[in-house]
């Protein structure tokens, strides 16, 4: 127990690190995401101190991922054009040791997507980010603990409790030795030994569109700046916070939106450090 | 006339059902539609209660058709893919007895969206949205009665008025058995005997990007829990009364867009029901 | 020094026409432009006073380059499509003698991106509007003077300030024989002999995507009712009064961007054209 308290002692300050680290070192991140968010993405990044760049094609990625912090990997809209992209861009972050973060946006739904999600265990993201579903079925897809039938997939929404997520996020973050963050309404960060809930947030993150793909893009942005279990905390931490003081100043969808991200902005990074979690440490 | 305002009445009640069902059913639904808009597109459609997922890809796309609510194709930026994917959705939708809309997009511009124009015929959209232009276009297009040269198209702006677009409003709905839906400064609701005029809206429609793109979009919400006629009239209805009110809140694009998505999410369906209409029922 | 007073005075006058003429003529701007910030630049566009068409297809493009009032080419997020695309309606533009606005996005990454550059200086942009770092790097990539080593480009940011880059920018200017804009802190307009310092802006434009995007779109829709220099210096000095404007009325990045749409589009021609600049007329 004072084990755990020393530990999430320690966590908090590398929490307020990391808010502090992204702003100032204005870390590039390059993207490859999807049609529907990209903007909120860039922008989001963009909030908390990055510097956004998003591509489509395979030499433009390997180039930001040469220069730049981190790399994030949506895989919302898919083009033909991914099918190469991807993998290609997986792998060379793997390889070059560069952090990147998967978004694995409606894993289970169609072929190409499901032969992406394959692909990628190789490549090990550093960070994985998706709803309670999302996990359960890439958990499934490699073949993992945890894993479950892709069929409980709707579309880009979660039919799963984060909880029912938990084995599969800690099967997940030990094949990767990364860390997996599960978005709902509460959210589970998880590096495969140590499991933090993190509380917080608001009703319109489901109301509005690309809330879980920018919290996705902000983790990238963590990732340039710290290590993934810290970046994936950090992110969730601000997106909690962020998202529950956005939700006291607008009960519209509209407002939401635009207070969340003026939110996301001037937090500090005491206020994101202390915003509350548990944890609890395995074996 | 006694009639006409039973049908009215009716058909207010109606319109309040489909604002009520659409909250409480949340119904997915799967759409291709334009880089420049899809944002609000989605947030739209999840303002009105709505859950939204874009794709590019035929297999995608039909497996959203086959588990989703209804389908939305608008032809906004068209993408080489799109050759294949958006006759292959429409096909699927049609055979599979799916409700889908299709937003006509500058029809006339260009020969690929003419094409596709042309085969959408046989797959019988349930609800066609467009401005009066495309309307009249379409028609012409396919060859009934009440179309006109498409040159008049001039990008996405229509040249012409409301009810120059009547008569190809009604042959396109008698054609599809469907609804049509023809957006400006008031909008003309027909299922090719009954022909509504609504009222109120914004002239920020006209200075905002993507208004009429994502009242194509809700319009695919509401035909997910209601017939042709009535989903593009509670569309309308809602658009036009968001519209007027976000329009008393704001003098500028871009509070009016803020204000509209709020308006959009917290319009009573009562008042929806109350929206001014004109209707007049044809033999 | 007379002369100069006299042709500030002139340009002061031109510019508060060319504000007027875009709301009065409502011109259809055609764009290839970035996924990222599409949906600002055709915002944008609207607000002060354009149309907005984006395409991605050749013949589309072609079809809003006779029918339309300018073209826009944004490099942002190029797809395999823009390969062919862009440099088809460079040409046609060009052959054609309309108008059109380069936004040499990126300018360095990847070699789709230079292979296009190298192409695009034979059909000479009647605008290029970039940063410092990409304004240097395509003076270089067309071996002008003022040109330097593309390896500066930082992603989508600029390394170097808006002076260093004026060498290139006037020669760029003269080998098109129209204007060149260099955005930063402040910025830098030419035509090859006259050189103006703008004054205004805000920091948030370095906080929000798509600043320097939409400004390229909003220099297009100048670009179809002025000629270059003027719709080039038009379209900073609302750009600079618009986000000065914003920038008191909002210090966070979501509120920002709404306020400077809202600017753009409530601002007057007469403060437009009283916006600060500096001239320095070349021999």
């Amino acid at each position: 127990m004072k084990t755990e308290q020393m530990r999430e002692k320690d966590l908090r300050i590398r929490i307020a690190d990391a808010v502090d680290a992204a702003r100032n070192a204005n870390p590039l991140i390059g993207s490859v995401t999807n049609a529907v968010s990209v903007n909120l993405v860039a922008n989001a990044q963009l909030a908390v101190g990055g510097s956004a760049a998003v591509v489509y094609l395979e030499e433009e990625g390997e180039s930001l991922i040469r220069s730049g912090g981190a790399f994030y990997i949506n895989m919302g809209t898919l083009l033909p054009i991914h099918r190469r992209t991807l993998p290609y861009l997986a792998e060379i972050s793997h390889r070059e040791d560069r952090p990147w973060v998967l978004d694995p946006v409606a894993a289970g739904l169609g072929s190409l997507r499901n032969d992406l999600l394959v692909r990628f265990k190789e490549y090990k993201p550093d960070v994985i980010r998706g709803n309670a579903s999302e996990i359960i079925a890439l958990a499934s897809i490699w073949g993992l603990e945890g894993g479950g039938p892709a069929s409980n997939v709707r579309g880009v929404d979660s039919t799963e409790s984060v909880l029912e997520a938990k084995d599969a996020a800690v099967s997940l973050a030990k094949w990767t030795g990364g860390a997996v963050s599960v978005s709902g309404e509460t959210d589970l960060v998880t590096d495969g030994s140590a499991v933090a809930i993190s509380y917080g947030g608001s009703p319109f993150f489901e109301r509005i569109t690309g809330a879980g793909c920018s919290l996705g893009g902000v983790t990238a942005v963590y990732a340039a700046v710290s290590e993934p279990f810290i970046a994936a905390l950090t992110a969730t931490a601000i997106y909690n916070l962020a998202g529950s003081r956005a939700g006291r100043k607008a009960d519209t969808p509209g407002r939401f939106q635009t207070e969340f991200l003026d939110e996301l902005y001037r937090t500090s990074s005491a206020d994101v450090a202390d915003n509350p979690f548990d944890l609890e440490v395995m074996e």
